[in-house]
């Protein structure tokens, strides 16, 4: 599968149909979804109505005839919408969510909707990680994340209220992006926690990612250059750090030397003892947040939703008072502003995208340590499809930018990635 | 129409069943509905049906049997949404937005969708003020607060980005509310500005404002004492009150003076000159946001937009560049945070909650100056609906509370009720 980028050349160039490229998707689809499983409604006829469409007005737009896969929650006017929930089967909103409207705007095609976990919660989807079915891709924006790592899409959008889009993007070995909080408006995304969510984007390139981005945002498409100057960076372990597999902190360890030994300016960063309760404040202001939220269906569908989902983020909600959410809230805050002096030093924090590989199991969708600290700090990050775990699958490398500085986040990743993927290869 | 409060203790006491109630509702609503034009969607027998089925079931939660109103662009699972626009004539979501489910659980009846701008902006909807049809009620959310204020519905909903619940509010004679910026979810709710909207609400007592809002909020109700100390005022003017109509400024300040005259610590408040720039901040954001979250329309419905909208907000927007866009939301914060020693030394700031009384004319919903300042600020706000203008008509003092207190600003709201009630009746 080619980039969104290489698909736009060849399109620009006329050495592609739209309908050609879209035909090359769903052909891949076909051979690999089987395995896969990452769609939840995909019809080839409605992809390539819209591709002949492009192919007949001309095509416009930043992303021209690039297919995109849609998580389902995230409202589609055109395609059933039903939030990883048996209660909406078949539902069919009246609008496309935004960041749909400005995909079709882009001139993208919409493949389809992508497996999603429960309302973006724990539950699973059919999902399987397409480098190894035995395995999870990683939720909750599962589908998203496996359609483009087994290459039947190049773009997809997701969501990441916790880890959603990082921990996927590692697990897959791909490009994974969790824009700055509030950068994007989530009209027609399912809420799950709204001082929590964003959407997250995932590609099989860097450039791809910050044409998806600038695509999705209606702004000018700024490429990245191809180089960029060494970044200085602040290597933050976390207090989750013991959770990593040790194996893989050593991987991430080592991938971080490298970065040294090429010229980046590295030091280690602690973050202060109050993050040592960042886990229960994302635990209360989600919860507390996603029970109103799910107002409606908790009262009208009770039977319908999972015993998991019940036991987990529903009984948080429920056992989080409005006076222990405002203090967690606060406290989040409080965070934010001690976060910034920290990460100032520097251009990018750097720590692992997930605590290792893809866990055995479809059961769960693995750790979410990692993320739900800079989910809740709202800065944005990247996961790097630059390592591989001790068992040779993908791992990511997560690096992190400052609040609305997400362009700076690419360049300092570039220059990582010239690095790493470097290592890789040799 | 009694209170929220009063029909809660009726239904309590026996004295009226839930289908009374509603069928009172119906029954103003018949009376009224042809001089106001309130309402967008209005089915009777659904609105029985809802009260009837509380009947059956008992009583439950806070809002029990009491009808209310919604605006139309927050969307219902049982009735159209139809965002004051053609282009969703008859549309229908899936879900109900969060606010509504959450009115639902608390044992509302749904009574009907009430008239909205077009999408929320400034291109009027059919509605007229129920103290003299020939004046607007204010906008957007116009049928709720002309609902409210008619006696249709003891409480409605709204939402605000500029002025479109506190303007309403003031123009129509009742109590008016924008809550802290995200304090609730707006999943439903059709984003105008994600970072200005919030949900607004209207009742026709300060106690039912209170009741309704932890309803929605999903908390504890905590009545609003009877009596509360004498609060600290600071009386804010600001840079725009020369748009204030001049008979209304001697109105406010003679207010202002009376709360004085009755025990408050009034000091005069001037804001920073940075704050001269507010309007045109507030412009830039809501503009640039706004045509993402309408860019489908905008792309495939742009007949079906109105002139002045495409003229006002959509050509805002497109000329704002991303870079003037991220400035203004910067300048924003940096306002939020030049606001709050400013506002430290007292428990609300007092202002005009309109630049006069309702204007003549359905033409426009009236200038939004007095509300931009505060929308942005992301502070809680309340119209309390106890000053008469120069020609007898409603007029609303605008208290100001800190974000997160809302509730120290209903006590506030509550002991300068209090004195002005007793002024105004005297």
């Amino acid at each position: 599968m080619p980039t969104a980028t290489a698909i736009r050349a060849a399109l620009a160039n006329g050495e592609m149909t739209c309908e050609e490229v879209a035909r090359a998707c769903i052909e891949r689809i076909r051979e690999r979804e089987r395995a896969v499983q990452a769609w939840h409604f995909f019809d080839p006829d409605l992809a390539i109505a819209q591709a002949r469409a492009l192919d007949r007005v001309g095509q416009r737009g930043p992303l021209a005839g690039v297919p995109v896969g849609i998580k389902d929650i995230i409202e589609t006017a055109d395609m059933p919408t039903e939030y990883g929930s048996p209660i909406f089967l078949g539902a069919r909103p009246a609008r496309d969510a935004t960041c749909v409207a400005m995909a079709r705007n882009a001139g993208s095609v919409v493949m389809g909707k992508t497996v999603t976990t429960e309302f973006a919660n724990f539950t699973p989807g059919k999902t399987r990680n397409p480098h190894d079915a035995a395995r999870t891709p990683g939720g909750s924006s599962s589908g998203s994340a496996a359609a483009v790592a087994a290459g039947m899409v190049p773009l997809a959008i997701g969501t990441q209220t916790t880890a959603s889009t990082i921990r996927p993007a590692s697990f897959c070995g791909i490009h994974g992006y969790r824009p700055t909080f509030d950068d994007f408006g989530c009209s027609g995304v399912m809420e799950a926690s709204h001082s929590l969510d964003t959407i997250g984007l995932f590609a099989r390139s860097l450039d791809d990612i910050a044409l998806f981005r600038d695509a999705l945002l209606g702004v000018e498409s700024i490429a990245i250059p191809a180089e960029t100057p060494a970044p200085r960076i602040g290597f933050c372990r976390t207090h989750l750090w013991s959770r990593v597999d040790p194996d893989v902190q050593t991987i991430i360890e080592r991938s971080v030397q490298t970065l040294a030994d090429a010229g980046a300016q590295v030091t280690e960063v602690a973050l202060p003892a109050d993050f040592d309760e960042i886990a229960s404040i994302h635990q209360r202001i989600s919860g507390f947040e996603f029970t109103r939220s799910l107002a409606a269906e908790i009262e009208h569908h009770w039977n319908d939703i999972s015993e998991r989902l019940r036991a987990g983020r529903i009984a948080d909600g429920h056992a989080c008072s409005y006076e222990q959410y405002r203090a967690a809230c606060d406290a989040a805050e409080r965070m934010r502003t001690m976060l910034a002096p920290i990460a100032d030093p520097f251009d990018v924090l750097v720590t692992a995208a997930s605590t290792g590989e893809a866990p055995v199991g479809l059961d769960t969708t693995g750790d979410a340590s990692m993320c739900l600290i800079w989910t809740t700090m709202y800065v944005p990050a990247l996961s790097l499809p630059v390592l591989r775990g001790p068992n040779g699958l993908p791992l990511g490398l997560q690096v992190i930018g400052k609040r609305h500085h997400d362009r700076a986040l690419f360049a300092a990743a570039r220059w990582i990635e010239n690095i790493l993927s470097y290592e890789d290869a040799s």
